[in-house]
């Protein structure tokens, strides 16, 4: 781990991407005239121009904070990232590989032989190795994980026995404990032949012979309390804790509330096994959230936005399927009235936007449901009130927006009824996508799934094939 | 600031909630019942048990955390949340005010009177008061203004001066600074004769007698460092620091990015003027998130679920009003098609298919570029090598499942010509649509506006049209 507090590192980064940006063009031109010409006789002025570039290119590289770096390859074109990945010091490929993105990790992983994996992951703590592990080849990870001691080769099986989501994947193990019957002197001589803490240290955790947690000990008291105290006379003994296996969103929620930076983790029966901080928790809120963008427009997963054509459809189709298939199914409701159609073309030109008020107004409902169970704020007791609430807002629209536009129906094509139907067929479908907006994501978490998850899609399904039903129906019954 | 490690908060949270819920539905009933019986006969018992509820309730809630009243008291319908808001204690109000949400906030003074806001906010520091400031009456303002010192009054000024995102505005003034030239030994004496360090102190600012930023003296060096060796050589000399106009959202990138737990905010001249901590950086990512996905949804601001009918009306109806034009605006493409469909009535079941396709499809690169920019990895030498690949997954997708929806219109309606048809518009409007994904948000930005902002409904509107019009504009040329 780099103390960050040495150097200045965000200000000029955007002038260092740039910097990086054009060595790399002039790289590819010269590349591309020694390509075209195909001859030989400038080729030992071209290569040696060729070389400082990349000496230059290494340089500024090499004076970049390692997340930078991480960061400049994420925004690279595949061929432009190798050429960076390339020139990027041994010594710090671990920590950029677990800085990037999964999408993107995978294309530089692909560009490593056997040789430099083991050096870029041998540096590395047993949780960061836990989850670089899954995407490196087996022998690899045979072979670091020979190159272990017995303890931190129980940390990595440990870390890698829970999911990704849970504490025990997240937490790290780099902790400072202490015993409470020592003077707080005694502790700040302890941590001075540390010679270093580890990062994000803002408490010391306090455990008895057998490794139990007996409380924690902030730094903050540590510093303004008399030395002579004894620890257990200063420690918090009913400190916020974590069990590894716990859901990762609900740490970093605590984290949030109580404005942790770090807290243990501990098992049931009390012994301390790691420690949560809070970078890591500051992640998950940002991925989570990232996530549930994504699911919520049908994306599979976070996609490298320089993604090859290919790996980008494989994780689009899923949800354009199932787009489809309720397409296909909105698209048969109206061939059910193909007849009344035939009779009156206006529907045709009417009904889309019965169906397209209705998806966005569930959208609207669908949106502020998922956030409210996101934070866990719907019980039994208010969801009935909250239906109530969601109809009372869809039937006032309905009826107010439904005027407006079967007033604007009326105008054009001559017909006070077709503009009474639009009207009535606005206000139902809103009802529609009220109640559907509240039982959609109830029905999801009630199944077990993330009620974000193709919520967008769902709602719209429901409010297009029963808005098209709902105003065609109306109309038949009632215009022809 | 309480400190939090004392007690263990989060896990009986759900538990206390369960409880409070219960205590609430038994003071309701009692009070139902005697709303409903009118009679006084049984008003000594009932009032004596209602006094005891309410007592056993002001319990539960005095040993919650500010924090936990806060979600309680957003997870409550309002009568509820009124009732558990009068019996919190005054002294917890400031802080519990800070944490709601905006809309609960607005709840939650609308029933306070001046004394009682007064007594809330007279303990607050400089920077919470400033964020309480602009929702207290102009009258409460200024007594409390006029309470604070030069100092304090100065830091309020200055916080208020700032725009809700800048960083001026979320920086607090709780920091405690040294000089270069003492002693370790004699930094850790005067730490101890502060009784008290800020939350969240990982490290001390090390300034000059004129108030200019020298470096920061991390607390882990402090504690590691030979208690004889002087500040200034130990101290990190060029740490991140962030100016106050600089936007909030780029300070919580920062942190994020290195690991950040607190950070100095300076000046132009380099004096040092607050610090920024990272449990507002993580409220900052959580409130981002949240808000651009209420804008994609069309929503305007964060909704109390509990509001009134009315104010979440108002809530929707930006949104809503726009998207009424667009669905108007894609009306009136089919209006001009009325005679070809009155010919060929198939064509107006199969059209709603190539719209929605499209729509989900455009929505799916938008969700891409938003977050790409949000990154900010989208630079001008990128764009077009994007659009490319955006193209070229729109055509293979269009070809693909506009064969197979072409298939199945051909097998349906027996006519090849219309599955043809069918399968050009649905490959145009998925390459129209993988366009506008693309443009849209560049635009948005170019005029100094978030992409995120509507682009749902923008990229709709658009998809909406343009697929009636080629679909429709097709069937006219080729099959009539």
């Amino acid at each position: 781990m780099s103390e960050v507090e040495e150097r200045k590192p965000q200000e000029p980064l955007h002038e260092r991407f740039v910097q990086v940006l054009e060595l790399l063009q002039r790289h590819r031109l010269i590349e591309e005239s020694v390509a075209r010409q195909g001859s030989d006789h400038q080729d030992r002025v071209d290569a040696l121009v060729q070389q400082q570039h990349l000496a230059e290119l290494q340089q500024t590289l090499a004076e970049l904070h390692p997340a930078d770096i991480a960061y400049i390859l994420e925004a690279l074109p595949l061929d432009d990232r190798l050429t960076v990945w390339q020139l990027v010091r041994v010594e710090n490929d671990g920590e950029i590989l677990l800085e990037v993105s999964d999408a993107v990790r995978e294309t530089l992983i692909a560009d490593m032989d056997e040789h430099e994996m083991i050096a870029a992951a041998k540096d590395l703590d047993a949780d960061e190795l836990a989850d670089l592990a899954p995407e490196l080849p087996r022998d690899v990870v045979q072979g670091l994980m020979e190159s272990l001691d017995d303890q931190q080769r129980e940390q990595v099986r440990s870390a890698l026995s829970y999911k990704d989501d849970q504490v025990g994947a997240i937490m790290d193990f780099e902790m400072v404990t202490i015993r409470e019957d020592v003077t707080l002197e005694v502790v700040l001589r302890y941590l001075r032949r540390l010679k270093e803490l580890p990062d994000q240290t803002d408490k010391l955790f306090v455990v008895d012979v057998a490794g139990l947690l007996k409380g924690v000990l902030p730094i903050k008291r540590l510093l303004v309390n008399d030395p002579d105290c004894m620890v257990h006379e200063v420690m918090a003994t009913d400190p916020v804790t974590f069990s590894p296996d716990e859901d990762g969103s609900y740490a970093a929620q605590a984290f949030e509330r109580y404005d942790l930076v770090s807290a243990p983790v501990v098992e049931k029966s009390g012994r301390l096994l790691g420690r949560l901080t809070v970078d890591e928790m500051v992640d998950l809120i940002r991925e989570e959230s990232e996530s549930e963008a994504l699911n919520r427009a049908g994306l599979r997963e976070e996609e490298d936005i320089f993604a090859s054509v290919w790996k980008s459809l494989q994780n689009r189709w899923a949800w354009l399927a199932i787009n489809l298939i309720t397409a296909f199914v909105a698209s048969r409701v109206i061939g059910l009235f193909e007849h009344s159609i035939e009779k009156l073309v206006a529907l045709a030109a009417l009904m889309p936007i019965v169906a397209g008020i209705g998806g966005n107004s569930g959208n609207q409902t669908i949106t502020m449901i998922v956030r409210a169970m996101a934070l866990d704020q719907l019980s039994t007791g208010n969801s009935s009130r909250l239906l109530r609430k969601e109809l009372g807002v869809a039937f006032i629209n309905g009826v107010i927006w439904g005027g407006v536009i079967g007033l604007v129906a009326w105008l054009l094509y001559d017909s006070w009824s077709l503009g009474l139907v639009m009207t009535a067929a606005m206000t139902l479908n809103l009802l529609l996508a009220a109640l559907m907006g509240v039982l959609i994501p109830m029905t999801m978490v009630r199944l077990g799934r993330d009620p974000a998850l193709g919520s967008s899609v769902l709602i719209t399904a429901m409010t297009d094939s029963g808005g098209f039903f709902i105003f065609l129906g109306l109309a038949t019954i009632f215009l022809l």
